[in-house]
Parts: structure tokens; sequence; C-alpha cells
């Protein structure tokens, strides 16, 4: 019996099932969707694959995605370099760039600190990162505040602690996000640890 | 301001939104997911994307997907020929092939007449279809069956009735797949125009 799908076709849906979020439904779906639309669809998407590994390096001072050796952020005279922010992704950088309330630089971490996982500090930009710190302490004009902006779960706690500690008496000031309730949310279905959070984290109006 | 998204990344955004179900959020989470992961799985991504357009094309005979001139299922001296079941879409084909109910030959009409998207019989392969039903009746051996397996849509059940009407006289059988309950559902939540088709479509047990 022959199988009813050819083998370009398996390929790609195949290829497509790998990535994050995609299962083999979607794939089929997405598959069968530039079969039918205009060929340029698929080509354009396939050059912008091809491009994004060739062109984009990591930023040689914060390893933030760049197109250069540094990245549009750090390359910015605007930017406020007495203040760092560090993140476990790029994704993160994006999210916070789009609130536009942090005019600083970031580090982008790479993930976080996950013993389970067999991730320790020196797999991430943790040594860059306290070099950073230090180069700015030697030079005179020691970093102002580092932001601990790594994720409010275990692995991003621990990390954000692992930081507290080797840069304390580095920099100025070393703060971490803020947990509490999501703004929009509701108190009733708010999980213990948010709750706890957010009495912890009561300031005086 | 520089912006935060370098170029190629920004453009991989782009294209990954451009396919159906995929929002802006999840064009980026794909995106930094595969700048991150280990190169070769964007190129090959990549790869068959180019491939999918240059060695695919559709069957001569019934308009499935293909590798050839006629497509796996048409080249099976296995299926029966006198049987054609009629779909609206390539996937449509696969999902009857995962049942192995049916092992007849297929049509696929690439859409569903659509007054309102201005889609006419004559865009669809519905000219193609009845020459098929014609020829096998001139050659002395007329089709038995016409399954005709458009979606139980407004615009699947029009392709259907006129569909039935010009193949009446042409082939043995015409028949509709059956619309009613899905297997696993519930009567009570089932809506009214379904229960009018499971009653309509009631059999003697």
């Amino acid at each position: 019996m022959a199988s009813p799908v050819i083998e370009p076709v398996a390929r790609l849906i195949e290829a497509f099932s790998r990535l994050p979020g995609i299962g083999p439904k979607t794939a089929q779906r997405l598959t069968f969707h530039l079969l039918r639309a205009p060929e340029t669809e698929a080509r354009i998407l396939a050059a912008a694959l091809v491009d994004v590994r060739d062109k984009v390096v990591f930023c040689e001072r914060c390893f933030n995605v760049s197109d250069a050796p540094l990245c549009p952020l750090c390359r910015d005279p605007g930017r406020d370099a007495s203040r760092l922010c560090v993140v476990e992704e790029p994704l993160d950088v994006l999210a916070l760039e789009r609130t536009a309330e942090f005019r600083g630089l970031y580090h982008v971490l790479h993930g976080a600190i996950s013993p389970i996982d067999g991730v320790g500090p020196e797999r991430l930009r943790i040594k860059e990162l306290l070099a950073r710190a230090d180069d700015a302490k030697r030079a005179g004009t020691p970093l102002e505040e580092v932001i601990l902006a790594t994720n409010p779960t275990l692995e991003g706690e621990a990390t954000a602690m692992y930081l507290a500690e080797r840069l304390e008496n580095v920099v100025g000031v070393v703060s971490r996000i803020a947990r509490g309730l999501p703004v929009g949310g509701d108190l009733e279905y708010a999980d213990e640890v948010t709750l706890i959070r957010a009495l912890q984290g009561r300031r005086a109006v």
C-alpha cells in the first residue's frame, strides 16, 4: 500500500512539528497552506530562516541578539549605561522594551540556574555579567543598579539569589522585580505563593 | 531611539506571523527558538520549504498533491477505480486515508462553491471531475459510485448538491457522507441543525 503523503510534504510536516507548540495537526495545516498559497510565501519564509542564522549573532557585551558585534541597544548613546537589567532570554528584552519604562542596558543570561536540568552558573552568561560589573567598578564608575529580572520561577529565583550575592559589593544597588498580583487579576483566584509575595511586597500608599 | 529588534529577526517574525493560526507572539517564540536551537534546525526547515514548492505538483487525474504526474494513490493498482470520493482539499484525503475505510480513488476540488467569496464552479476542479465520470461512461465502464465528501458547511452542501445534479445520469450511485452526532459527542450539547440531520439520517437497527 502506497503512503498517501509524498516525501517532500512529509518532510515539511516533520520539520514544522519540531517547532515548540506546533503539533502534527498544525504542522499539516501549515504545510498545506503553503502548498496553496502563492509560491513566494514559502520562499520568503525559507530565505528569512537562512538569513536569521547567517546574519544574527549575539552582542558581545550583553548577549542579546544582534546584527553587529554590539547590539542596537548597547550602541545607543541615549541609554543609561549605569543601570543593567538582567534577564533570562532575548525575548524578555523585547517584553521590557515594549514598556518603555527602563532606559538602561541589558544582560541576557541565556537561561537560569537549574540543577535538575544540569544547568550550573558556568553554562550561563554569568561570568560575563560579573566581569561587566567588575570592570565598571575598577574604572571608578561602578554600576548604580542591577535589576534582576529573571522569571519568578524556582530557577529564576535561584538565579537571582545567586547573582545578588555575587554582585552585592560590586554595584550600588541590586534589586529584584516585584512579584505580586498581575494587573487586571483577581485576588480570589490568585495562588497562595503570589498572594504571599503580594503581601510581602506591600508599600505604604 | 533604536529598535530593539534587528532586521533579520523582525523579518522572520513577520514571515511566521503570516501563517494561519500563528499570531505575533507565537511568531516571536518560534523565531527565538530557532535562534537558540542547533543551526541545522532552521536550515532543515528552510530546505523543506523550498523543496515542497520545487518538487510538489498536483496529480493530473485527481488533483491531490503529488511528486509525479500521477499521485501515489492514482498509481496504486490495488485501489478500486470504480469508486471516487470527492473532497475539497488535499488534507481531507489524508483524513480519510487514516480511516482505511475507503479503497477507491479521490478527486480534490480545491475549494467549495461560494458565491459570497466569488468562487463559482469554474474556479474548482469540477470540469475535470465531470470529464472523469464522462470518460468512464463512454469507455463502457461507468463509475459505480461517487461519494460526495465535501464539508458539512453551507458551501460544502451547495457544492455537493451541484455535483449530485450533474453526475446523476453519468454514474451508478451518487452518495453523500452522513451528517449526525460525532462519535463520543453529547446529544444535549448538539446544535439543532446537527440534531435534525441525525434524525433525518436515522437507520433501522
